[in-house]
C-alpha cells in the first residue's frame, strides 16, 4: 500500500473524496513528476539532442505542474474544489501535451516511452478525480 | 531591475509576449509565493491558532501554485498557451481565495495584511498576462 | 517496479551509481515528501493543534527538502557528488529531526506514526546512497 | 522594500536572526532560482546547445536547491539551525558550481552572465546567513 493510501486511512477526517481514487491520483502525480524529471535528464544525454528540446521543455513544465498538483490534492482534509479543480485541469492539459510529445520519441528512446505512459496514466487519474469531485 | 526582467532582456529570442507584463507577472508570482510561505510560518506563531487554520491551508496551496506558475511562465522561449493559460487560471483562483481569507485577518495580523496585498497583486498580474496571451 | 526504477533502466547511460540503491532512495524521498505534506494537513485537523505546531513546521521543511533532494538525485546521468552529497546530508538532517518529532505523536495520531516511518526509511535510504556515492 | 522584508517586520516574533541579513538572503535565493530557471530556457534556444548541457544540468539543480532553501529560511519563527545550516551549505555548493559553469559561457551568452551574477550573490548571501546563524 502506498504512503498516500496509508496517510489517507490515518486521517482524523476527510472531505468526502473517495480514498481509492484520491490515493491513485496522488500516486500517479508523483510518478509522473519523477518520470518527467528523469526524462529530461535522459534526453540531455542523447545524441539527437536538438530533436529533444521540445520534449525537454514539456517535461520540465509537466514535472513542476504535477508536483504542485500532488500537494494540492494531498491537502484534502478541507479541500476547496474552487482551487483544486482548475489546478487538476491545468495538470490534465500539460500531461496531454507532454504525453503526446514523449510518444513521438517512444520508438527511439525507451525513457520517452516510459515517460509517455506515466503522463497518460496521470492525465487519466486527474480526470478520474475531477469526475468524483463535482 | 529585477532578475526576471534582466533575464528576459538577455534571451536569444522570445515567444512574442510583452516583456514588461511578463517580468511583472514573474515578480508578482515569486513575491506571492514567498509572502504565503512566511504567512504560514507567522500564523503558526499566533495565539489564535485555531482561527488561522483555513488561512494556513490556503497559503500553503497558494505558495505551491504560485511557485509552479512562476516557473511555467519563466520558460517563455517556446511557451505553449495551451499549457500556460490553464495554469495561470488555476493561479488566479487560488490567489483570489487566499487573498480573501488573508484579508479577513488583516486587521488583527499585519502579516496577513501584507500577504493579502501580495495575493491581490499576483491575481491581477496573472490576469494581465492572460490578457496579452490570447 | 517503480517509475524511478523503470526510468533508470531506460537511460542511454548512467553515472555509475548502483541502480537498485538509487531507485530505492528516489522512491523513499518521494514517499517521505508525500507523507510529510499529508501529515501537515492531518495535523491541522487535530483537536490538540497547539501541540502539533513543531510537528507541522518540521514536516513542511522535510517535504520541501525531500522534494528537492529527489530531483537532484534523479538527475543522475552526469551527477556531481560535490552537489549531491551536501544535499543528501541536509536531507538526512531534516528526516532525523522530523522523524523524531513525528514519533513523539505516534501513539496519539496514526498519521504521525506513518509519517515517522516514512522519515526513518528516507533517512536510511539517503545514508545508503551516500555510502555508495564516495 | 521586498515582501520578504515586509513579512519579517510583521511577525509576532522572530528567532533572533538579523532581519536585514535574512531578508537579503531570501531575496537572493528567489532571484537565483528564477535566473537559473530562465537560463535553462534560454540555453535550450541556443545554437551551441551541445555545449550548454552541463550548464542546463547545473541550473536545473541550482533552481531546485535555491527554491527549497528559500522556503526553509523563510520559515524562521522557530528555525532549527540543525536543519537550516546543512541546507544552506548544500546551497552554497550548488551556487558555486553553477556560478562557475555560467561564467564559462558569460562572454558568449548574456543570459549566462546575468545568471552567474545571481549565483555569486546567492552563494555570498547564504554564507552571510551562515555567519550570523552560529
Amino acid at each position: 500500500m502506498s504512503y498516500a493510501r496509508q496517510m489517507l486511512d490515518s486521517y482524523p477526517h476527510n472531505a468526502g473524496l473517495d480514498a481509492d481514487v484520491l490515493a491513485a491520483t496522488i500516486d500517479a502525480l508523483t510518478d509522473c513528476a519523477q518520470a518527467c524529471t528523469a526524462d529530461v535528464d535522459a534526453d540531455l544525454s542523447e545524441q539527437d539532442l536538438a530533436e529533444m528540446v521540445r520534449c525537454i521543455r514539456l517535461c520540465l513544465n509537466c514535472a513542476d505542474v504535477c508536483t504542485a498538483t500532488a500537494v494540492i490534492v494531498s491537502r484534502q482534509a478541507e479541500y476547496d474544489a474552487a482551487v483544486a479543480r482548475p489546478q487538476l485541469e491545468a495538470c490534465v492539459a500539460i500531461c496531454k501535451s507532454c504525453g503526446d510529445e514523449c510518444e513521438r520519441h517512444a520508438r527511439h528512446h525507451r525513457h520517452c516511452r516510459v515517460c509517455a505512459e506515466a503522463c497518460r496514466r496521470c492525465e487519466q487519474a486527474c480526470r478520474d478525480l475531477l469526475d468524483v469531485m463535482k
